[in-house]
Parts: C-alpha cells; structure tokens; sequence
C-alpha cells in the first residue's frame, strides 16, 4: 500500500498558449493519478464542500482508499499561475489556502501501516505529522518547494533527515544548500540523511544520486507541450507506485522507477489537469518506457 | 584519415576561479587533441610566426599530420573571453584575427582523399573551401558559432546542406531555426539536408537526432570544472575519431562516438587549454566510457 500526502486543488492556468480555470490540480492529485496505475495507493488530504462531485469521481475511478480524504466546511485550495514562455518557469498569481489554512492530517487505520509513503509538496509540518503516524514505513519520499525553504526551512531540515528519498529541481537543490553545481548539491543532501537523492532538472531528465550510484534518467521527448503542471508530481507517483509494485527498493528497480516516471509525467503534459494521465493505460505506458530505454541504450565500447 | 579544419588560437581566459593568458586554444587545436588518440589526424589551419614551439610540438605529440599548417608572417589569432558564474554563458572581451584574416585554407595532397572531415568552427566560407578541395568525403561533421549566424547566414546555410552531421549547442539550433523546442529545432534542421543533427546541452548532455532515431547521450558528470573552452570541439573530435577508428557511420557507432566524445570533452574542461585532455590516456577514456554507460542503463521494464 502506498499512502500518499499532499495538496488537492483546482488550479486556474496562464500557458503561452492557452488559459483554464479550476481544473483538478494539487500534488496528491497527481502523484495518487500517477500511483494508482501501479499499485494500491490510498490519500490523505482535504477538500472543501465546493469539491466538484466528478473530481472526487475519478479518485474513486481509480480505485483509490480515500478514506483519509476530508471533506471540511468551506473552499478547496485555489492556485492561479501563469507560466513563462519556457514552460518551467511560472508566477503565482494567487494562492487561496481555504480549508488547506486550518488542515491537520488524519491517517485512517486501515492506511497506517503503509510501506510506501509519498510526501507530496505541502508545508513540511503537515509531512511530519503523517510520518508521525505512520507505522511501518519502509521506504518515504518527499518532495517540497521553494516556498517551504524560504519560510519553513527549520521543519524542512528537519524532514529532511527523516526520509529515503529526497526529490527536488534543480533549482531546489541549489536553493537548499547554495551549491551551483548539482552534484555538490546532491551531495550535500546526501550528507543531511536520505539514502537517494532525486534532482530533477525538466526537460533534460532527472539524476539519482546515493553514496555509491550515479544514474541519469532522460526525460520522455515531447514535441508538443500543454501545461508542465504536475510533471513533478508524476514523476513522484509513478517512482513509488513502480516499487512499490516491484516490491523493492534496490537501486535498480529504484532506476527502472525513474524511467516509469518520467513517462507518465510525460502524459501529465499533454493536457491540462489530469485528462491525458488519466487517459493512459498500462499498455500505452509501457510503449513510452520502451522508447525511452531505447534512446540512452550504447552498445559497449571497447577502446 | 580524419581531416580536421579549423582555428588554432591562443586563448586568455577569465572563469569564475582563476585566469590564464595565452594556453594554446582554438576549435581545430582541441578537435585534433581528442580525435587523434583514436584514428590517424591531419590538420588543415594557420599559425603566425609568433606560434611558440611547444605549441606547435603539441601536434607532432599527438601524430598529426600537420602539412597543412600554415605558417604565416604576423600573429596567431589570439581570443580573449570570460566566464560568468555558470561556467556556460561567456562573454567574448577582444578577438584578435591576425593571419587568420586572410587565411585562404589549402588542403596537401596527401589529406584530400581523407575519408572523415571534421569542420570545427571557423567562418562557413573557410569549411566550404575545405569542403571543395576535399576529394572523397564519407562522413562529414561540422560545428558552428553564433557569430557566423549572425554575419555569414547565407553561406552557413549552405553549408549545412552539404554535411551528414551538424553539430550545435542549444542555442545555436533555437537560433538557427527559431523554434524554443530543440526536438522541432533538430526536425527543421535535419529538414535542410544533413543525415544527423546532434544538439549538445552542456552538463546535461547532448542528443542525436536523424530522420528515424531519436537518443539522449549523457555528459560525464565532474565534481570540478576549471574551464569549458574546448569541450564542444573535444566532444566533436571524440566522435569523429570514434567513428574513423570504427570504420563504420552506422547508427550505433555514432551513439557509442557521442559517450566517446562526452568523456574527452569532460577530460578537457579540467584544466585551461590541452593540459587534461592531452594526459588523458586510452585507459583513462576506457574508464570513463564504462563509467558513463553504467550510469544510464535501466533494466528491461516489464508492465
């Protein structure tokens, strides 16, 4: 079982090319859509009474626990951005907290014993306490955002050290520890607790960094982009619902999870919210991930 | 034979951590210094008669066939640069072309039935004469600069039509084509005539693109980099000289040549000028090449 944590949204969106309002969005969203496809996950989070009926349809669509999903008297987190014309960079036209302001996690029994948990980007307290109850975790993931290192960075450090895998942008990495270079970077988190570190670095791919490993995965090439929403998110969902599914979490399934990844976070941004991911089958996935193994395969070199 | 063109310079240089004055620099002297380790060289530039001698005894070192080096009464071309923080973006401080500015290229005899041609970045009507004298040409590579974009469009135009390769960063390839994505940049530029076109994305690799095959070649990661001048042309060098060594221009070779080039790029930029690369030993090649293919291999991934 995985049990995943995060922000569920509705997003409003500025790309270079097109705008929407109020789609599904929030990191639990998109690692749980991501997740789901692989293994049983379950979600903790909190909506409010506004939360359109055919959202919450489609956690149960696919076959999430969600139990631990509250529904709380008032307004679901609102976000508005509006991306740049490289796609990765975005501003925060407006955040609106809502019921998110006064959110204390609750992990049902039937989640608390999860092996797999996935802190996905919310404040580092509310990942903490999920921890806390949690009790048997094998393998913990999380990830963050700059705003957390700007204003909560005592509670993230402290996270930090609690963790396997740390996943961060390179922005992140570099944000966190003022190195330029991300293996200094990397290094560096290394040095604070997790057994792996995670940069991912958009659309060159993302690198996995441990005490004895190095491994660059590539990013599945697109030629058409809609919205880089959720990429991140994905790539989380699909890492732990790959070994979770495998069952374990040796650095080669940890590298094939990578790969798996970076493919449905590829599906994330062919549409806005979670149309595409949603969308995609196992069969399509593995069409991608066979593609992507292709293109970084070298025969050996004999010199 | 591998028939290299292009500038031999002598470079003063500003990173972020230290300055040198004068190493021996330009796109053939480090296009020569990689390929020549794998397959037999010859070059094709100019020299003035303040060219030092150790300089030129460099190439002697390295096995080149060097009957086609100019020299000329007056300076060697003398360029003078300095790196901001990032180690990638540069600005150029003065540019001296001395006896380049009436260079006029003239293949020896013995280089112009070279089957390889790597034209390094020099002005396009300088490439297009090497191209001309050149009598049997199989494979031929060339790089360019964001200089010859601006003032020599036409000719550089040209150019391209006539290459199997073309080799551009990512810059270069927006500029050239104008398209943000590089997959669209490398489709419309491969659209214009070369079998090939690999774009190189500084620390995060390069990626090779013909009209069927799509593959994503990873940099060598280093912990430490004391200077980038070069890499692009020891990248270059290592490809061509892999594929001459190999005798063959299929696909994998190509693919295994981009890992070969990757690993003498990253000797060069750990150290001003030649110094690391010209140490480099092909036991030192062999280690990296194995260590660089290791790092992106993902086991068979089965859904």
């Amino acid at each position: 079982m995985i049990l995943v944590v995060g922000s569920i949204a509705l997003d409003t969106i500025q790309t270079p090319h097109e705008s929407v309002e109020e789609v599904i969005g929030g990191s639990a969203t998109y690692i749980c859509g991501a997740a789901a496809k692989l293994a049983q996950t379950g979600v903790v989070g909190i909506v409010g009474t506004d939360f359109p009926q055919h959202h919450r349809d489609l956690f149960d669509s696919w076959g999430i626990d969600t139990s631990g999903l509250e529904v709380a008297e008032g307004k679901t987190f609102r976000w508005s951005g509006k991306y740049h014309d490289d796609f990765i960079h975005r501003d925060t036209l407006s955040t609106d907290l809502g019921v998110f302001e006064t959110f204390s996690p609750e992990v049902p029994s039937q989640l608390r014993d999860a092996k797999y948990i996935a802190l996905g980007n919310i404040h580092p307290d509310l990942q903490h306490s999920v921890l806390d109850q949690a009790t048997a975790p094998q393998w913990v993931v999380a990830d963050t955002m700059k705003l957390w290192i700007d204003i909560a960075r005592e509670s993230l450090d402290r996270l930090i050290k609690r963790v396997d895998v740390l996943v961060v942008n390179d922005e992140e990495a570099r944000d966190l520890t003022g190195e330029i270079s991300l293996a200094a970077a990397a290094a560096e988190l290394l040095s604070q607790g997790p057994s792996a570190v995670i940069i991912k670095r958009g659309e060159h791919g993302s690198s996995l960094h441990t005490g004895d490993d190095l491994f660059y995965g590539t990013a599945y090439p697109l030629h058409k982009v809609v919205d880089t929403t959720g990429a991140g998110d994905s790539f989380l969902g699909g890492l732990i619902g790959w070994v979770a599914r495998q069952g374990s979490t040796d650095i080669e399934t940890i590298k094939q999870g990578i790969a798996v990844g970076s493919c449905l976070a590829s599906f994330t941004v062919e549409s806005f919210g979670v149309e595409r991911l949603d969308a995609a089958t196992l069969d399509d996935l593995a069409e991608r991930t066979e593609i992507l193994l292709d293109m970084t395969q070298v025969k050996e070199i004999v010199l």
